[in-house]
């Protein structure tokens, strides 16, 4: 008998393929764009969602995925905002999966909605690794993370369609330096649109929503 | 036959706390102390180690083994500090077990060495899980991630001796509450010493490396 080698994240990796596909099938046929958001704890994926809340909910019915280890002071952020949103507990999981997610799409409900934001667990490694099912990833860097990340954590640069680089309000007291960082994400994903933006002030909010919602009409 | 569930995890988590336990007595026969030193992302802990060398490579041979999913980044700079150092790439892992320690060990060496400080993967999740043989662990964590992290990311808040608050040079450009903080920290894991320091300037750096010297100095 041959010996059997049991990979299991190869394992783990294509349930989730399939699941993400099913998924997938599902949000192409409702018409909704789902955007998987994902960045370090901190760099402020819940403020751009804020944002992006307040500029496109008038014109797109929103709703909002929260995933957290545990708590709900993101998905309480969100409801704030008029916004429905499910708040998924990962219980010690480091990202969201696409099992998570079919849980989740049930009891949020995608009838009628334009655009759907999973706001992945506060991790630059795991969340990169696990289609969602979603029509695009972005990440948010923070420039007090400093402008070396894309060498340290690739797979996220590489996997992302846009980079949101957020908390530019900061520049002045970092020694954080924008054209480095865009010069290193641009030579691992040359087709990566870089957003500058202050989710604290609004700068730069509207260039990036309008972009999102561009890709929003392609697919509705 | 009895149904058998195999639980990858528990098991990993089993596997890698054998190693970690002759890791400890290894590093205890060589009369080292050993510092897992955890983080997100960018809030500044090889800053915080070159603090530390700064302070106290008069006094103790140091050590530093660098965790990285790839690039050999910080290892360079703690190389410019005349420090030993090793880096391992965990080649897409979110974290260092003891098994890539004993590794690091074999190839940095003990003989002698007062301190070893292990910097982790950057990542507030998966490294607070793994024991590797230390003698503490100690994370950092930065002002522009915010205050509300420990209701996100408890275990690593509740795993730690030491939460060494990085940053505080830009308090004044946020809405973070140090008090808020400590209130929560505490609330969680009463016995938190917290730290409030700049590795850019030096502020708060000699309380956090005077209490690590008493601490090396118990083991010696």
């Amino acid at each position: 008998m041959a010996i059997r080698i049991l990979n299991v994240n190869e394992q783990i990796l294509s349930a989730n393929d399939k699941l993400a596909e099913s998924l997938r099938s599902r949000f192409k046929q409702s018409g909704v764009f789902v955007m998987n958001l994902m960045a370090s704890p901190g760099a402020g994926k819940t403020s751009v969602i804020l944002r992006v809340i307040e500029s496109l909910s008038d014109k797109l019915k929103i709703g909002v995925i929260e995933g957290d280890i545990t708590s709900d002071v993101d998905a309480r952020k969100i409801e704030q905002a008029n916004v429905d949103v499910v708040q998924i507990n990962t219980q010690g999981a480091c990202h969201l999966d696409a099992n998570m997610i079919l849980s989740a799409v049930d009891s949020l409900g995608l009838d009628g909605r334009g655009l759907v934001i999973i706001e992945n667990v506060g991790n630059l490694v795991c969340p990169a690794e696990f289609n969602l099912g979603e029509n695009m990833k972005v990440m948010v860097l923070s420039v007090p993370e400093g402008h070396d990340k894309p060498l340290k954590y690739p797979l996220m640069f590489t996997e992302s369609k846009a980079l949101i680089l957020n908390k530019i309000d900061l520049l002045p007291y970092t020694d954080f330096d924008v054209d480095a960082l865009k010069k290193t994400v641009l030579a691992m994903n040359p087709l990566m649109k870089i957003f500058p933006v202050s989710a604290k002030t609004g700068e730069g909010i509207a260039e990036f929503t309008e972009w999102l919602s561009s890709k929003v009409a392609d697919v509705g």
